[in-house]
């Protein structure tokens, strides 16, 4: 406590995250991109700062939450950033979804400047965020893990240390793909129902029975409702990570291949921002049926 | 109550369905291909006969329980099969997973007969089938699904009124889909993530989140333990009737298509008489990796 | 010579077909399910019949060219089928495209009737068709193959027996499996060089050095013509029938699977009656870009 | 005539190419990683230099031909590289197979420092390699590529502008993934067909009419010859590049990234060294079948 965290990224994720951090007593140095949603915590007791290297400026701990490789390249190694910003010893976070491949090569740079560096990716969604249940799959060294073990549970349940740098953005993946795959189940058993003259009300409730998942996104479809809980582009770049990981280490992933394609295909369409679940409405518009309730 | 039913098909669930049904008090006139598994039922009151044909003799309705459209037709249409047996105005109830034009046509043979017909098929599994706490799809009119509400709740928990002849089929064969890319998917990430160096019960672990299947399946696997709840020749023909079923009303199921991939080459291993999870040894084999938990 | 021949179906390819036999000197009993079809073949000397039983009576050989096994079954089996009209010893020739195990049924049925059979599907196209220079592969006995063998080389020109019942169909479904993944390739070739900002002729230019099919197919694709020289649904039934047959034997086919997928993407949007290039398509209208030269 | 190329990536294809330009009367300094590839031309008239930088020096143009991306980056922008040795105003030529943006960055770089940047990626194989006949897809201005023509067509016979910088490289990979398509087209139908029973010979030879790759390919792959006229690990490397530029530019690729996925599953059994049609043996293990001859 009375820590100093620096936190940088405050998108659909990073914004509730930092606060159950501020919750938890620790003094925080926000930063974002676009600087507005920085503002919004200023009356929580955040200290707003306009660069990811003042962020680091004075910090213990660095928490990086960024949308894909090149924008945590950007944060951590630009001009302005992480990297050019901290003291030496200083614990950098990435809990970002990245590669197992960018983590080691991000590791080894921070390592090379005298930095400490942990992976720390989390799923569980907006509401696990916004309650702090989130789970934390961690890789890098044991001593770093225990330096931020308490930081990491002001923001999850379950925080695991799942072993060397990259092994937890290795178990990220393979969770995204799962949630992935599950969403695309979702949609041809919904549109494959519903076209064969099922009400898909009644398919999206018996379907619900296989997934939390899909009892959570099963009325949302129904509704016709795609703003992002995670969206599309983060979900298919996900997929894409796994499967560039996949050939990296030696596993073919089939069917995440085919899941990879429909949403190239959603994102084809522009639907990057809506949620990962709009890949459904290619095939709606295939099939030319709609899962949608009709008034 | 003090109706008569014919039950034919005493496999997996349909050993267990039978149970349910004589416990509420049904007379049951019991067959299986196999007539040692019918013998079992004696002492639970049950009448062993020999063929469907017998089965249906004297029975108001008469349940299937099947492992494909070939075996129904056999059992419905052959020589000493249930349409040669009943009487007219009998109610057939088929409860087999089998796809929506293979209903149609059973059916229309079925009305050409005199006889009233159903689909049935259920969710849930051993153990559902167990409890008597099975979701039942019913595809049939109103009438005839009134006729059998109360014999299918002695079987399920939730008895649905899908719509007319095939939605009961298409419904579910939607989530058997849907099960199977699961299990896939499982398979994808636990491998993905054991051969990046993650410790696989630690996978199973978080991949258990995203649904109560993983979370039942993960032990299973990673204890090597693939006796069939649901053997893999019945899960692949279900995606296969879900492909087929795709192609005839209009719906293309990429995702899907690469998971039946992955089931056909697990049956050219032979590995047909096994669960629907073995499929992951076809990724552990290629990719020279174990999730097995090592002794 | 001065054989009689029964000729059942006249469709695309069987219209050409037809007459290379009555130029090689048969006498021909032509029937097609449309009549007008075999009425132009009058004038040629053709005898025309109104059922496969009229056009089996008399007959040496009776040759069928239909669609799909549900069409074979009905032109042999149905009250006014071949079967009905052949006297013992006629040699059925099905040239039609089927699956392995649609021929063995057939055959099995043939010979319980005292009738020869053998499978004897084609390869080469319209073009081939009409100028007697198919690639014909049968399948069946050594003594029946002698019988057709100058009947079929009125037809084609690489006549070959491939093996018993069976085998004729394999290997025509497996080139036809090359055939239609070379047709989706070339689609998401040329769709991904355009959208990419390559001229799509240059593109089609350099893709033909690929394939023979590329540098026929390309040149049509680029002026957006889309009649039939081999209609999506044959194409796509004949994948499907690869897949059926990969199941059975025991082979997975990964890539032919998507390519069922964008076939049966493309049905559902009503474009079965197209040639089976019609697919790139789909990927335009996903792309949001046109192949097709613009005037 | 009598200006000095520098040439860089000795490998299967390049030690075949730099052989006609000096043919056609060029000054060559030519470089590779392992020195005694190199040695080889003195002979032939080469001026054999130790690392990329030399070979720059003095040149007036540069040709690179290396495995991948980070080869490319290598030898261009490494401390011992083309960008450390070229004077103002060198023409660079990189004939690699990377990806539409790798060349437009590499251009980039090579424009900020003054030098004149050209993608030339070639398709043909290592027979046209051999006499000069390769296809070459250039990208780039029209300025560069009139300065470059001459050169160019020493190595190849059709020689295309086919645009700005990044559309030669989108042609050459659209090409390399209808080749790498056609490549598991082939082993699908071949290891189909030969589990259904067909002569594997047969099989290639009746295949060989849909491609004259398969027709060059069959005999190989049926004499168990695989020694790479184009490794498998360079053949996938392209169809992961075509799927990334897809996603770049919004075009699903469902065929192809099944493809991709046989190759990772090939790659994982350690196979990238062979040539791209070795995936067969993939299908061959899993299928329990030898497409090989039996002596």
């Amino acid at each position: 406590m009375g820590q100093t965290v620096g936190f940088i990224g405050l998108g659909i994720m990073g914004s509730r995250m930092v606060k159950n951090v501020l919750k938890a007593g620790y003094a925080v140095r926000a930063q974002n991109r676009t600087a507005a949603k920085a503002e919004a915590l200023k009356p929580l007791g955040a200290t707003v700062v306009a660069t990811p290297r003042e962020a680091a400026a004075g910090a213990e701990v660095v928490v990086t939450m960024v949308a894909d490789p090149p924008a945590l390249a950007a944060v951590l190694e630009g001009p302005d950033g992480v990297f050019a910003g901290c003291r030496r010893g200083t614990l950098v976070v990435d809990m970002s979804t990245v590669d197992p491949g960018t983590s080691q090569a991000m590791a080894a740079k921070a390592r090379a400047l005298g930095l400490r560096y942990l992976e720390a990716p989390v799923t569980g969604g907006v509401g696990a965020a916004e309650q702090g249940t989130l789970t934390i799959m961690v890789g890098g060294s044991a001593e770093d893990f225990a330096t931020a073990k308490s930081l990491l549970e002001s923001m999850g349940k379950k925080v695991l240390h799942v072993g060397p740098m990259g092994r937890g953005s290795a178990l990220k993946l393979a969770t995204n793909l799962v949630a992935a795959s599950i969403a695309t189940a979702m949609a041809e058993g919904l549109v494959l129902a519903t076209k064969a003259g099922v009400d898909p009300t009644m398919a999206a409730e018996v379907l619900a029975e296989r997934s939390p998942l899909i009892a959570r996104w099963g009325p949302r479809v129904l509704a016709g409702e795609f703003s992002a809980a995670f969206p599309l582009k983060h979900a298919a770049k996900d997929v894409h990570l796994a499967l560039t990981t996949g050939r990296q280490v030696g596993v073919p992933l089939f069917a995440a291949a085919a899941v990879a394609q429909v949403q190239a295909a959603a994102l084809a369409k522009g639907w990057g921002d809506s949620d990962q679940t709009v890949t459904i409405q290619l095939l709606e518009e295939i099939a030319g049926v709609q899962v949608r309730k009709r008034e």
